[in-house]
């Protein structure tokens, strides 16, 4: 039999693979499982973009330009206008999800064997994305202590190298809840000039700030021009994941030009989806108002909840939807496959994400699960709960 | 200024990329250009897919499953064993587009370095995925003399290294329309068992078929589970390319659950576009028989009208709606820059993909160019026409 590639030997799983299986088993016994290990907002997405699709009259269901359609793009680039982001249709090339822009970053900016320098935690399948791109992620440690604070200068430039050819961030963070500060975004971009490196930046999560902070992006800082891509995602922003609809955003154009051609090999990104998100962004600001509202109460009754729990220490979130959470066991993989296969309260019990698949430092986070608060707060309530009782009952 | 990856530098452009911006002069003399080099049909797409997304009652556009919604496969699966293709649901996995599918599948078999034997000339964009993905394509060179037959088993043979991954086909060919006989793939099929090698099958054109000629599939041969992959789409099949999906297929548990990581990292394939084709799949025989009745016509008139053109020479096709043709001309390429920038026959001229950039050997196939018959009859014979007389009026 032929053999499979060694890139795809070496493709990694997702943090919660494992547990898919005890999940199933969990569901046969009849539990109920309270879901906090997923990122599938259960917001609903604004009713414009429902709308615009159910009312498409398309005859020929057609490509759009590779670097998506004119309109769309001189919208997209009015939003950032807004947002004090200054970049037109040009600097931006639509792709499906932000998954692609990352994948199109990679390998406009990396060859194999090339460096990447990120903060751990990160986005799991950044390492997904690096695997396929044969590009080697350099970690560095954020910690639990800090909030997951960005790392001193020197703790970057002790492990740039010949091959490093970008920072990445994710901000706000995932899987952290982590908002970086406008100094610490200058401190980055100040250290990418100073080493000639790009700084890629994923603000899928840039709308989800909480306690009255800003979001300020990489490309608001003068100067970034050459050095700053920004990922960006539909996704969150409008409840509408399975739309498929990102960008890549620059004012470089040499990175322009070289991720559209990966851009054309693949033709078009999704038409459809296009139709939603174009119209998405007359999304009235009441939404995202109710929307934030929504996530910041939510945030603020788990981690009031979780801080009450004895032996817990929580990464207390202030943007996205997610935050790290740090238990008194010795092994995260094992309790959670534990609540889902030995463990229930009145028939109920939780599923998360162990921490250490957003950890690429081998043995770091073992002790730490992610919980996403994508639930209503009566089940975030009941859910901490059920959190309480069984780290009682489990004996590792 | 950081640089961009020589993997970014070597991505390839498209072969008619050059010739936009002499497209775009036309366009501003208010020339009619008939578009002989695009691959977008003119076809509507069914309506029953069509309207099933006008009729979608989504509130929450959410993930799909990485390889698929469940149903969705389920019936794929059955249009396959009605072609007498006999794979299930977990054989199967959704892809956007048939692009990705090549994507992962190159992802999947080769490491940086490995090699893919592939017939030449060859849809241009595996180009850009072999780059993509570190993989370089080792061409074996069919010729218009035979209509692009497969050439002989000594020819692969001889190409034949211990780096060599796969020998990957399109059936029926782009650009060639060629469609391998039963013979050919029972050969394709020894080849790839004798040397341990995988055998790709770009099948998207499957359906279209002339002459009353059969499509053979390569997994309709026996013995070829650990062997044969199938990469598949709608976009051709419903004329629906903007939808973005496709499928990746095989009997190879290794095969699939490695490209199911892949498939993981970018979290899913879009949502409405699933929703279209499966409705897709309850498209009624009448609508491919009439499709196949046009394109059939259509081919039989560019092909006659362009036989008697002199000192031209047709690869006839048999499948797909593409077809390339020798031209008595040095360079096609300045050719099709000089209709667009020089020429016209009152008011109208015609843009054509010169077809070097669909051979991977240098200095090959410089004088032909590919036809697509993806417009009606009137407008195809006065393309021909239009061609005749240039012809007459070029030198090079
Ligand atoms: C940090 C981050 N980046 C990128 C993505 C990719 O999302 P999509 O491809 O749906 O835009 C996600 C999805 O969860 C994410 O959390
Ligand atoms: C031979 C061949 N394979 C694959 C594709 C990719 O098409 P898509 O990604 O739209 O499925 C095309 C599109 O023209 C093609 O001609």
């Amino acid at each position: 039999m032929p053999s499979i590639s060694t890139k795809g030997l070496h493709m990694p799983e997702s943090p919660i693979r494992k547990l898919v299986p005890f999940a199933e088993k969990a569901y046969k016994q009849k539990k109920t499982v309270y879901h906090l290990n997923i990122g599938q907002p259960d917001i609903k997405s604004p009713q414009i973009a429902m709308d615009a699709v159910a009312m498409h009259s398309l005859e020929i269901l057609a490509y759009t330009r590779s670097e998506g359609s004119e309109e769309y793009r001189a919208k997209i680039a009015n939003y950032y206008k807004n947002k004090q982001i200054n970049v037109e249709a040009k600097d931006i090339i639509v792709t499906t999800g932000g998954s692609e822009a990352l994948l199109f970053a990679m390998g406009t900016l990396c060859d194999s064997g090339d460096e990447i320098i990120i903060p751990e935690p990160f986005y799991a399948n950044y390492n997904g994305f690096a695997t396929a791109s044969g590009v080697n992620i350099v970690p560095v440690i954020s910690k639990i202590e800090d909030n997951f604070a960005l790392p001193p200068i020197a703790e970057f430039e002790k492990l740039i190298t010949p091959k490093t050819k970008a920072i990445l961030i994710c901000n706000p963070g995932n899987p952290t809840g982590y908002l970086y500060s406008k100094e610490e975004i200058k401190t980055l971009c100040d250290i990418v000039k100073k080493h000639d490196l790009f700084l890629v930046a994923d603000e899928v999560y840039r709308e989800f700030t909480y306690d009255g902070l800003q979001h300020y992006s990489i490309l608001q800082e003068e100067g970034m021009e050459d050095y700053g891509i920004i990922i960006d995602s539909v996704s969150k922003r409008y409840s509408m994941c399975g739309a498929r609809i990102g960008c890549l955003v620059s004012k470089n154009p040499k990175v322009i030009s070289t991720a559209l051609k990966f851009a054309q090999a693949r033709l078009s990104p999704p038409t459809f989806a296009q139709i939603a998100s174009e119209a998405a962004l007359s999304t009235p600001q009441s939404y995202f108002d109710n929307v934030i509202k929504e996530y910041s109460e939510r945030r603020d009754t788990l981690v009031k909840h979780l801080q009450a729990i004895p032996g817990i220490k929580v990464g207390v979130p202030k943007g996205a939807f997610y935050c790290i959470v740090e238990l008194p066991v010795k092994n995260s993989d094992d309790f959670a496959q534990w609540l889902l296969e030995s463990f229930d309260l009145n028939g109920e019990t939780i599923m998360v994400a162990p921490a250490a698949g957003f950890y690429s430092s081998p043995g770091v986070g073992l002790n730490q699960v992610r919980i996403a608060y994508v639930l209503k707060k009566e089940s975030l309530v009941r859910a901490v709960e059920i959190l309480k009782v069984a780290l009682e009952q489990y004996k590792d």
